[in-house]
């Protein structure tokens, strides 16, 4: 990267964004102070993620093409929680000076598929130095009904998931043990599917609350049973547990099923609705929500807690 | 940071910008998969910026509430120097487990200040583990007028700056030393004084084409330059050296325009305007634009190249 400089890199990457995902009422992309971007009235949706090499992904077990895919995935499916579209994206792109600019240009690459995928644009980015490369990503989006949030869940309804679930987490085990293979579990760590049109579709359904599943399957039913003041259970034996995912599990002595529950980073949804709507299609039905108990909001498994790994936290 | 954890840490942060840096129009702030604004019909303006520690700012030279106000700056100048007013910022926050969660959090405070004095608020946020600390911010806004880009300059028209320009340079020059004064430059750089309502201002009275002096004077006029296809000759007896820095230059040994040439941390404006535009309050003539001569786009200094300083990039 030092060779091609600072400027020369914002100039190609600038480049290969406008080209690949160049998005939709950008008036003035990359390149000046700011992006110019066209609004409609109504309500616009924002947030924001920082990924570090060697926290949140690490050069030897994804392509640069594939961390860009990545790193665009987990802030698109945050617009996707909120029952919007995404429109926009920001990204911040620190690396050390030794790294070769062909990288970078791959990622960005990778990032500016995964965002035209959906429609979206990248329209504005900084690059500077750091030791560790370090991806800082903002998505604005559009929600054309009322944002789903966290908040919303209510005794007696129903909860459910939209998406692959532990696959990931599958994979990202298997690479921690050095291996490559099942490659379709490496494959959804690698480039992972949220059901980028789910969370739409569920917010016309009435979806009472939603999110994505980044931090763990349980971890994030808490997130949405402490925003809400609610309890959830969650029935295991209506969670999928794919076959790739079993073979994982005889090979490391892992219940599978950990995977499932304590996953992340597949961006499935989870979501709560009325008890009587009808799901809308590709959600599945997993679990109920219930008046806290005396200890306040929880998330329960069949009933009883779970002690098992239930996601991750960075410090 | 490890004792209060990831999550109670973007709670306590919550807290801190919902009191300090509420926002307009904010319906869902930090905490939920986004945050949620309402934008009125019109232009967005959306810029982004990276700070790492030990590049663009070090611990030891700024407390971290100045490291907030610096952060928060140099981010709602972008949106400045597009005519624009900042509505609405997000912040990334990477940091070693070891720092004290009182770092972050009063840097927290000195960003959301920053923000409420332009009246922008903070909505969304990200916290993560890095070995060095490493702030992420996107900030947006909204122009009443039609942006003004890098890229409108026209041959003839007055080149002019609003603001102090070179101060930072020179207070970073004291610190790099190892000294804490003159007081007024260090002040200067650890908390920067853009002219923030100049921008729109700016916009208003017909500016062909604005940038903030982030890279430095010189570097940044060459940004205008080739963006619009231009000539730029700044002319040096029109430059302000304040006391302060032709003491500092007197110490260093330096010649003390080189820090109002070449410094980029006052975020102060640079601007074109029509060569009959009556120059906004604030704005001081100090160039022409004219037509680019064989060699293309290019700034000089008192009609010749000057070799001295000129700004510094990250690679």
């Amino acid at each position: 990267m030092a060779d091609l400089g600072e400027f020369g890199l914002i100039d190609h990457v600038a480049r290969i964004v406008q080209q690949v995902a160049p998005g939709e009422d950008v008036l003035v992309g990359p390149g000046d102070d700011a992006a110019v971007l066209r609004v409609r009235k109504g309500h616009v949706v924002v947030s924001t993620d920082l990924m570090v090499e060697g926290r949140h992904f690490r050069k030897d077990w994804a392509d640069p093409v594939d961390v860009g895919h990545r790193a665009a995935a987990q802030n698109l499916s945050d617009i996707n929680a909120m029952g919007g579209r995404a429109t926009w994206l920001t990204v911040g792109f620190a690396a050390p000076p030794t790294l070769p600019a062909r990288w970078a240009t791959d990622f960005v690459r990778g990032f500016a598929e995964e965002c035209a995928s959906v429609g979206a644009g990248v329209v504005g980015g900084d690059v500077t130095s750091a030791d560790k490369i370090t991806i800082a990503v903002t998505v604005l989006g559009r929600c054309t009904v009322s944002p789903v949030l966290r908040s919303g869940a209510q005794p007696g309804d129903v909860v459910a998931l939209c998406g692959r679930q532990g696959w990931a987490a599958g994979g990202l085990a298997v690479l921690g043990r050095g291996f490559r293979s099942p490659r379709v579990l490496v494959d959804a760590y690698r480039r992972p599917q949220p059901p980028y049109d789910a969370g739409q579709v569920a917010a016309e359904a009435g979806a009472t609350s939603m999110i994505d599943v980044s931090d763990g399957l349980l971890a994030d039913a808490a997130h949405v049973a402490d925003a809400s003041g609610v309890a959830i259970d969650i029935a295991s034996a209506t969670l999928e547990v794919p076959e790739p995912l079993v073979a994982v599990g005889s090979a490391t002595g892992a219940d599978p099923l950990t995977f499932v529950l304590g996953g992340g980073d597949d961006h499935s949804l989870l979501a709560t609705f009325p008890a009587g709507a009808a799901l809308p299609e590709g959600w599945v039905r997993i679990g109920v929500v219930t008046d806290p108990g005396p200890d306040g909001p929880a998330v329960t498994v069949d009933g009883t807690s779970y002690d098992g790994p239930t996601g991750w936290t960075h410090f």
